[in-house]
């Protein structure tokens, strides 16, 4: 079809294989995918849905930045799920989607993300596919290694990327080695509404990449990678490349519980903000909270441990039965597999090679279960079918390898085009793997699509993973910058998807739910203009008597409640985004008009026949104007 | 594949069809679509670039929205971007993608957009996809009808979408038919970075809806709809839909153009701006004019007329010959083709049945070339296929309908799910259509994806053409709403596509082509970083002597010349979205520091093996502290 993407070069797909792929890829309209997959969007600050094996983008969910495609961050339920403890923020770097999990398992009531950059993580409602709370991450410089949940989705976890003066403090960067140090933060997620901090764990100034909590047998423990324990802090590339092996902590967090029963906590000055938003309210709230407590390894012992990895490892990905914990070291010729049942002997028999800060380092070879040694180049993630395979992805010889664990042995090989950073197996990193397709997230696209200019989107590619040998199927576009994704089949979720928001249990202080109480108030120089929306029109859709100086307050609630029935609204003249409020919502768009005159507002969203008459005019006039407040309907107050 | 859409309805594809369409949307991995799709965002304000027949989303192109994915209206470049006559308006609500034409052909040069808000146009250059010039419609209440440029790219018009005070100004809502006036806005578009507002046509207070260029022997002429005739203001869904008749209003910008040569153009005080993204320089700039050049139809003979058209007429569509003007009237029985060489002899003949305003109204019999009687419900919008067939979308009976121009008789129809607003064929509202697909933009998803929560995407269909019946291929979920999409075969856009910015012709002042030349300066509390990222570092990577108080820019240059290796850089602690920087490209993040303390920095996109080590500190010291600018890499200044 059309021309050739890569330069000259045909790949050897016969007629009979992409016909194969077409039909397996393909969903006929108005049938539905089998998976769901979240992908996060990196620098987008997003969630981006696609369907598999499709490959088709069904929803992008606002999480961390702005989107003024849905108002959010712009309308006021909406704004204050932005704060940091620093002000408003309105973009993140969003890293790590990870569903909640039951019993080791994804469950789909929730997913999870860490933004790489504030440091924060959010919970979406999968009912709901909104984002609903955020908490902010203390003493971090960075959230990279996050959130990666427990098997009960007890926590969500987080370490530093980058090491900063903890407390934050202004010292000169080159007293690093003196003044730097590393979190590794937990937080109790198991609640909706209620994340918080639980405790903090004060580690040596290195950079903490990735993690993954155990599951089975090692469920209660969380492993981290990291890299830069050189503890540079300048042109790292190389600085930060010298040590043959960095490591892997292991933390008992089982244990830390019992310390804090303890007493064992330090209280410590932090300032970090929760902001949660209430679906029955359609409202969201910040709440800033101002001391963490913190556990220092050295007066705890048992809680914390290091596993020596060659070298900068990046992912550390813990296999279904959690018995192997497999450093993928970027640096490092070989893959590096660590044994759960070694490490907990090699802790009873004090198998250490030194400590820092209070941790023990343990003897790799006490610890070692065993290396893959593919020839691929720059392994960085590695997921499980379920099947006793497991698969990594090799960035700088881009390709995925398949292979066994136990024996180490490789079975498989498949080429990425190009570049491939992470990549997913529905429930792969979990304890009961969907195996049945593998996508690989490439980092770099150029002639794969269409060019759209210097910027091209990033590149999905789906492997079909049911038979011996990995079968690529389809390449697709993606937003942003996909670091991660995780998947689970569709009627998980599906089950529980909200259709609308019922009217009767909107409880948004300035909801309206009848058209016979929409109103427009005046106190002092606010306004509040109680509206209401249903195909097509607004009430009330003639407003008088608003004045230059005045801060208006539109509180649209959109009284339809059939699935699929927006309406938005837009003011001509505010200097916003517009609302966009589904059925049985309440949202606010706030407006400070600047001019007299008769200013048109509309709906955004084609919603009937008559769609393009659902409009409405205010008339805004000079400051000190004798013209009173009225509001009508056809003529009717 | 999977569970069906569908609650229990079987669609009878059976399997041999399924087959065909899966060949036919099928595009294997590495190689093209065979067209670029440019569909509008609606009420997310941007261009959303999909492949067809694939239906994969390439790109989005930020235009009128913030984007915090790509930097867009946050950084110090784009900013300026978004400025209006009333201030930043980070949001608008872009309808019509409009490709440049050539001889009425499109071209593949720029595509403009219409902001129905604001309102504004757009223009993006296709070689980088980016958005690079804006402009402002002055004594305009929103601009709907627009841009639906004309056969050699030589204007681009902006229809009033709702009246307003003529000019702007405090009156009672319901002196409606006495102070109510609407505009037509021609605008010059031939030369990128001059789309200046050529002149305005004052028209009665009706809304204008949607409008097309002439081409061929119309060329010269454009055509709008009208509806509100009735000049209503409120309760519209009722009280605008009391007339039989509208209008279309047939606007002669030829003579236009004579009668402005003659002088007979009134200037009138309009404030608007004109913001151009210069793409050596890489910097936006904004301009305010104060005057708008108007012409009153009473006093310009042959300038505009009105053909009446059956009832509330939403889109008017020309066919390739530019011979017939249809007018799709959404609450009429039938549709209204009007004949262009019936009308030019009805102008002569002055077959009139009385005038508005010193606008003509021609005899509908006069003007009549045929009705198309199709039993669909709700007609929207008419595109072409080149080979003699016109389709068209009705609303209410959720439908395409294929007919036959000339004789009038319906030749196929096509269910759509649901509720079909605009389609398009590639090329089909030009002289030369691509008439192989056809893409149908459907208002109601509900359950034709997995549900999403209350929110779902909106949804296109695509269709195969070729043959004598509608085929239908594949529905995709698109972002937004498009309103309307243009598409063009890939060639003509790729041969042209920019891969990088080369850095020797980069203008801008504050660019670093060399990284000897990065530096930090202090002018009072200003601070400039000159930065530069290069695989895989940034330089300097350490600055200190930044202190509380101080504006800090970071101009960052990327200094990489390969296709597809941008760099982002994230400041911990701004309260900013990132910078994306393409290879060649300078960006300018604001920071100023609320608290000392040192604050990483890093890389936001995925550069290369060592991208996590892409990283840098900053040092915030207290106001007034002691602490010299310094700046480093490993130790070097």
């Amino acid at each position: 079809m059309a021309a050739c993407g890569n330069s000259g070069e045909k790949k050897d797909s016969g007629m009979m294989n992409t016909g194969d792929a077409a039909q397996k890829v393909y969903v006929a309209p108005g049938e539905y995918d089998e998976f769901y997959a979240f992908m996060s969007g990196g620098f987008s600050g997003q969630i981006s849905v696609y369907g598999l094996p499709s490959g088709r983008l069904l929803k992008v969910v606002p999480v961390f930045s702005q989107d003024a495609e849905k108002g959010y961050g712009y309308n006021e339920e909406t704004k204050p799920m932005l704060n940091t403890s620093y002000g408003f923020v309105p973009w993140d770097d969003a890293h790590h989607p990870e569903l909640s999990q039951t019993d080791g398992v994804p469950d789909g009531r929730w997913i999870f993300i860490n933004g790489n950059n504030t440091p924060r993580i959010a919970r979406v409602d999968l009912t709901t596919f909104e984002t609903t709370e955020i908490i902010e991450i203390p003493n971090s410089g960075g959230n990279h290694s996050s959130p990666f949940i427990t098997e009960n989705s007890e926590y969500v976890v987080a370490g530093t990327r980058f090491s900063v003066p903890f407390p934050q403090k202004d010292v000169p960067i080159d007293s690093y080695k003196e003044n730097f140090k590393g979190a590794l933060t937990y937080i109790k997620a198991d609640e909706p509404g209620n994340m918080d901090v639980s405790f903090q764990i004060l580690v040596p100034g290195y950079d903490y990449d990735l993690a993954h909590s155990g599951k089975g047998k090692s469920h209660g423990w969380t492993f981290f990678t990291t890299y830069n324990t050189e503890e540079s802090h300048t042109l790292k590339e190389v600085n930060a490349s010298q040590n043959d092996k960095d490591f892997i902590a292991a933390v008992n967090w089982k244990k830390a519980e019992e310390y804090l029963k303890q007493g064992k906590g330090k209280k410590m000055p932090a300032n970090y903000m929760h902001n949660y938003y209430d679906e029955e309210t359609h409202t969201a709230t910040s709440t800033e909270k101002k001391e963490v407590t913190v556990l220092i390894p050295s007066e705890c012992p048992g809680l914390i441990y290091y596993l020596p990895t060659p070298k900068s490892p990046h992912g550390v990905d813990v296999d279904p039965t959690g018995e192997y914990i497999v450093g993928n070291g970027k640096l490092s010729a070989d893959l590096t597999v660590h044994s759960f049942d070694k490490m907990l002997t090699a802790i009873e028999n004090e198998e250490f090679e030194g400590e820092v800060d209070g941790i023990p380092i343990l003897k790799l070879d006490a610890v070692s279960a065993g290396t893959v040694s593919s020839g691929g180049l720059g392994p960085l993630h590695t997921e499980f079918d379920g099947k006793g395979n497991a698969y990594t992805t090799f960035f700088i010889s881009s390709e995925v390898v398949k292979w066994k664990l136990g024996t180490w042995e490789v079975l498989d090989r498949a080429p990425c085009y190009y570049s491939v950073g992470h990549l997913m197996i529905p429930g792969g990193d979990s304890k009961s793997p969907w195996g049945k397709y593998l996508v690989a997230l490439n980092k770099i696209t150029k002639d794969r699509y269409l060019p759209t200019g210097p910027e091209m989107n990033h590149s999905a590619q789906l492997y079909d993973i049911s038979g011996d040998k990995m079968e690529l199927l389809l390449d697709f576009p993606t937003i942003g910058e996909p670091h991660y994704a995780q998947a689970i089949p569709a009627d998980i979720v599906m089950k529980n998807s909200k259709k609308i928001y019922p009217i009767e249990e909107n409880k948004h202080p300035h909801a309206v739910k009848n058209e016979k109480d929409v109103r427009v108030e005046r106190d002092g120089n606010v306004v509040r203009v109680y509206i209401t929306s249903i195909r097509s029109h607004f009430n009330p859709d003639n407003i008088e008597g608003i004045k230059v100086g005045d801060k208006v307050y539109f509180h649209l609630t959109n009284l339809e409640q059939d699935w699929d029935t927006p309406h938005g609204l837009s003011i001509m003249g505010a200097r916003n985004a517009e609302l966009l409020v589904m059925p049985g919502q309440t949202e606010t768009l706030v407006w400070e008009p600047q001019k007299p005159g008769v200013y048109p507002f509309y709906c955004t969203d084609f919603c009937s026949a008559l769609h393009q008459e659902m409009q409405g005019y205010i008339r805004v006039s000079p400051k000190g104007a004798n013209v009173p407040i009225k509001w009508s309907l056809d003529g009717e107050e």
